[in-house]
């Protein structure tokens, strides 16, 4: 991991939906470094805006090089959640740059999520940019190894978190989503594209249904990037939320792969933990073959 | 495929909830085979009650293990959606024949899907009878190869389908569940426990508030027995309300693994696909490796 380059000028951050580029500001900008905040038009939250920033819509690419470029910045990550846009020119806004990078772009949208953020990690290194990786810049909000908070999983869960961890690796192939939930030894909801969350509400449905039937305090979310993925582009992340779903959905903790999942507000996390009685525990990704 | 053995006395019908022991048992009768059916109290639905029938609790086998010897009937099916039952005293009567068999009932309820269908095959096959699989005793019922209907995929449906016969391969070793849905080379939705309607659901919902766009009619359902599964024990089904609820989650299509899935009635699923301008195919296993 190397160390964030202070002489490469302020960071741009290209934001994503949620808290996390919110986060990553505050830890980069704590390390001394400045920041630009690239919020995107429709996704970004306007949060952001509480560190200096120039909004974009996907597809016009022209207005946050140049921003870039004013403040002397050349290195960019991009991070946050990207609900795949539908590429229509009748809902994107096509500059001129756009216009020529638009047969990469096209070719980005085709395919999975990972295509679709390699083809913009591989436009802004076309244009001369360094795209980092969150884990770079600020891997103190990376999920360490280890029990975080107080509870610990026990022998059962801690097979429900290999068994999870070897199932999402099997998936990984197939660009599917970067998390699972596991009781004894029984994968009971896998996420695709309707992430985290919705795979969360959905185990409170089918424990309120009857359709799943477990012990009032049973099953395991584990989370992991996919394999092979390119972690610059995209990391998966809890934070404080995804415990409060965790305990609605009657399940007794949360795993995530130490070194390559990010946690929000590392803080916030661990006092949801304790307030819901939850295990969080990040696991090596050797775990998977023990 | 062996034939139906006749001299083997009726059919015991062990029914899970569903229609399809009920198709089950129309195809066996035209065959000229008597049926017997037993009805699993909490699961099965009370229109099997239109053949000879015996209602049982599960977890009180003497129950089905009398009726089945009373007529002479040595070979079973069990068909049907059995939604995991809590093992638990309060919830199951037991009489003294299930009391005898706990020590195995316990270890298939402890497990996946396939290892509570497993136990109980166990159990059947312990005291002496023949487990069948419902492909042997009515082949008519299972997927055929090619196209039915009239419409065909495309080409990158066709891509698309390939590619979800190589991702439900890959889950297989996890014990998920036999669907997929696949558009433009992404996985969208894995099922799991929550099975293959609330997927179809889950896909409408996800294209309603836009956090999947695609076009109009985009995607296609890719169904298939996890690989090495016993198909006696747990041959997953489709029938005209799939098809429903594919055009509902705009869908174009449905592929079915020729040979290794059950349909319900198939003529109004060829209907049901008509009407709803989908096409419905049965591909090779083969498929997934070309």
């Amino acid at each position: 991991m190397r160390a964030p380059s202070r002489d490469a000028g302020p960071l741009a951050i290209i934001c994503g939906g949620g808290s996390i580029p919110l986060a990553l500001a505050r830890a980069v900008t704590a390390r001394g470094r400045r920041v630009l905040m690239l919020p995107i038009r429709g996704f970004a939250d306007p949060a952001v805006e509480s560190f200096p920033h120039r909004w974009f819509h996907l597809g016009t690419f022209r207005r946050p090089f140049r921003a870039m470029r004013e403040v002397g910045c050349r290195e960019a990550v991009m991070i946050g959640s990207l609900v795949r846009p539908r590429f229509s020119v009748l809902h994107l806004r096509i500059d001129a740059t756009t216009l020529r990078l638009l047969p990469r772009l096209a070719a980005a949208f085709r395919g999975g999520d990972d295509r679709l953020l390699s083809g913009i990690a591989a436009i802004l290194e076309g244009e001369g940019f360094v795209l980092r990786g969150a884990h770079e810049v600020a891997p103190e909000l990376l999920m360490p190894a280890g029990i975080v908070g107080r509870r610990a999983p026990g022998a059962e869960e801690r097979e429900d978190i290999r068994f999870g961890m070897r199932a999402l690796r099997a998936l990984g192939p197939f660009d599917v989503g970067q998390a699972v939930i596991v009781a004894g030894q029984r994968v009971l909801a896998v996420e695709a594209a309707e992430g985290t969350a919705a795979m969360l509400a959905r185990m409170t449905e089918m424990r309120r249904t009857g359709r799943v039937r477990l012990a009032p305090h049973a099953g395991v979310l584990v989370k992991a990037p996919k394999p092979g993925q390119d972690r610059r582009i995209d990391l998966p992340a809890i934070g404080p939320e995804t415990v409060v779903q965790a305990r609605e959905a009657g399940l007794v903790g949360i795993a995530a792969e130490a070194g390559s999942v990010m946690v929000a507000e590392p803080d916030a996390l661990v006092r949801a933990a304790e307030e819901a009685g939850l295990f969080v525990i990040g696991v090596d990704s050797a775990e998977a073959d023990a």
